[in-house]
């Protein structure tokens, strides 16, 4: 018997509505926010993600699925959404529309070969902003706004938003020698990948998840420290705005985005649900002032997260939260063999008409599809025979009370939406 | 620069509210005829297509995008979704629960390496329905009637529904070798891919682009002269349901899927519009008896069609259809440097509230933001100065009217969601 891919899942029937739930739940957010949808490719050339993601990434090292197309060209599945959209953004000449800046959203699946654990797959799904083309402080926080807003609705309430600022290129330039110097003499004793980001990206040994507790990561110097004076106005004026709109954060100097183009704000809502799980990250985010220059683009700035579904839906069950999905069946036919004909062609006509509408295909005697009635849910069931062609008139029976009503055929449909 | 790859699109910010249009439409059609959606992941085990999509057939000889995973095993971005969504039921033990048929239907990208040409993309989307469990020529016409349902409900006139039977598989058996004998004399003026299927699938020569003005195709047998009795009665069933329906369809006896797991119902709806393009297809599919067996399932049958979604909005356009999204912004807030502050809590509030709402982030002066709220094609619009927070109240303008009121601030989102 063939498998699933291993890592990766079907959404199967009795969650799908979850996620139909969650992703329109999204759109209306995205839409109050004025961030319009993109879709990009499920794949891009290789190069794209080596150069806007970064070549000294876990990512783009370990984790990519990339394959050559027949052209012999390489391509590599999306691991993650930015740098497509800026891409997009680029080829697609956005920078010359007037209404910068650009506001952006995206839903859909991203792969990553990881090593299989609780809440990660290695396809799964992100819902991700980006606002292209404003480097303000109240850009910054429409952003977290809107982030603290989406878990927000979903009536989460054990949240935590870390932010940090990580200043503009002159300071990090200043932060990046000064971890040099910091963790020259103690190298030799980190992992052979810290060692090779010393002097490439010094800052991601703050990240490693091997090194996390030797002394010298402790005593690292902090880019708080290392802010000039625009970098700190910028940051300051952030915080600012989220004590206005009321959102509790806290600050960690060690949240840094390992990554050359990041810049200013950086920040992570996490889940401190019981329960949830070692991956308490929901969200991940910051401002990229680089990143266009570095795919050719013009000298925009942006900024953005993205957020994983399959999480979100994990911190929902955490807080015991469940979604208001509503796919019940309205009405179950019981049909007789000499009905079947107008059964089809009634049962047709309902659903045009909208009624959620299913019948018995399989040759059951009536009391087996009274039973698959109560299986199917339906809220409503009729028999269909003889007697009821003959007058147009059907028995309707509501499932949980169990009353009856006469209803004229061409009436069901109308009777049904007024009780919907 | 890097460029999105060849033959591949971004689905840009004016198009996504269509797609979001029709694919919202699907799921409501889907639901009123009891079928549950289901995600696969985008790729698969490439042993899957080949045994599920068939050894001999284009897709898998030439256009599947196939590569090694990191563990060395052979994997295929899905051209299809039928086989997969067959996988999953097997995986699933779906044939164990009592509901049946097991009615599912999936949204999603499919990839397939072919020609660049209008309206065929490497990667498309295709919506589609399966069946799973009941040979009843009644879920047959269900199928078909939803089938027609989608493409009327969108307002298209110029649809032709064609329709076959290629029977069970003793009718299949007989038919395939007369085929044989019939193409054994002319063989060798057909191309390489031809003589290569007569003796492993002759059907498929019926099918062949290259071959198909040769007069052996022409002369040769036609299926419905093959079809035994009980596959003559379930296609004449199937016909009388799509009498009764109301559906007009045309016959054509050479349409004949030609994978060796279909039996019985073939069919495809075809779009007879001018300036649609060389490619009619908007939608194919038939009975699959065999699949589930040649996956090493149960020995259920299933019935499913795939439709392309580029194609449904291709159709559209060339019946002059606009679908009626309604993405417009509700509000733009015009601000000073002054009540920036206020605005940015304003604003917070009311998209909480549901509004659409937006605000300047490049420091644009007053007439510069009026023109933005112009440009965004906002309905409102209120200038947010130091006497309107004074005061508590704004001037609220109509756009298109240009009639003024007073609203408090509080009453905003009040005042915009009863004139919505």
């Amino acid at each position: 018997m063939i498998s699933i891919p291993r890592g990766t899942q079907d959404i199967l029937p009795q969650d799908t509505p979850k996620w139909r739930y969650v992703e329109a739940k999204l759109n209306e957010i995205a839409a109050a926010y004025n961030y319009k949808e993109i879709r990009t490719p499920m794949f891009e050339s290789t190069d794209l993600f080596a150069r806007g993601v970064g070549d000294s990434t876990d990512i783009v090292q370990k984790e990519m699925y990339t394959f050559k197309d027949k052209s012999d060209r390489s391509m590599t599945l999306r691991p993650e959404g930015t740098a497509a959209v800026v891409r997009s953004y680029i080829e697609n000449k956005m920078h010359g529309d007037a209404n910068q800046p650009i506001k952006l959203y995206y839903t859909g699946p991203m792969f990553r070969y990881e090593r299989k654990q609780k809440g990660r797959y290695r396809q799964f799904v992100q819902f991700g902003v980006e606002a292209i083309g404003a480097e303000n402080p109240a850009i910054d926080a429409e952003v977290l706004h809107m982030l603290y807003h989406i878990y927000s609705s979903f009536g989460l309430k054990s949240l935590k938003l870390v932010i940090n600022s990580i200043g503009d290129i002159d300071s990090r330039k200043e932060y990046k020698d000064a971890l040099v110097e910091h963790f020259t003499p103690y190298i030799g004793a980190f992992c052979q990948d810290c060692q090779n980001r010393l002097h490439k990206n010094p800052m991601r040994i703050l990240d490693c998840k091997v090194d996390k507790d030797q002394p010298s990561v402790a005593s690292a110097p902090k880019i708080t420290d290392y802010l000039n004076d625009y970098s700190k106005n910028y940051y300051n004026e952030v915080k600012k705005y989220l004590d206005r709109l009321g959102i509790p954060y806290m600050e960690d100097a060690s949240l840094v985005r390992g990554l050359d183009y990041y810049t200013h704000t950086a920040f992570e809502m996490m889940s401190e649900a019981e329960g949830f799980g070692a991956i308490t990250t929901l969200c991940g985010g910051g401002r990229y002032n680089g990143l266009l220059e570095m795919l050719d683009g013009p000298s925009e700035t942006g900024i953005g997260f993205a957020l994983s579904i399959e999480r979100l839906l994990l911190a929902l069950e955490a807080e015991g939260i469940e979604l208001e999905t509503d796919e019940r069946l309205d009405l179950f036919i019981v049909t007789m063999p000499e009905t079947m004909n107008d059964a089809v062609k009634l049962i047709a006509d309902l659903r045009v008409q909208g009624v959620r509408a299913d019948m018995d295909y399989l040759d059951r005697k009536m009391k087996a599809q009274m039973k698959q009635a109560d299986r199917l849910n339906a809220k409503y069931t009729f028999v269909l025979g003889g007697n009821e062609l003959e007058t147009g008139t059907v028995k309707l029976k509501e499932m949980t009370s169990g009353d009856v009503t006469d209803v004229k055929l061409e009436e069901i449909a109308l009777y049904l939406k007024e009780r919907a």
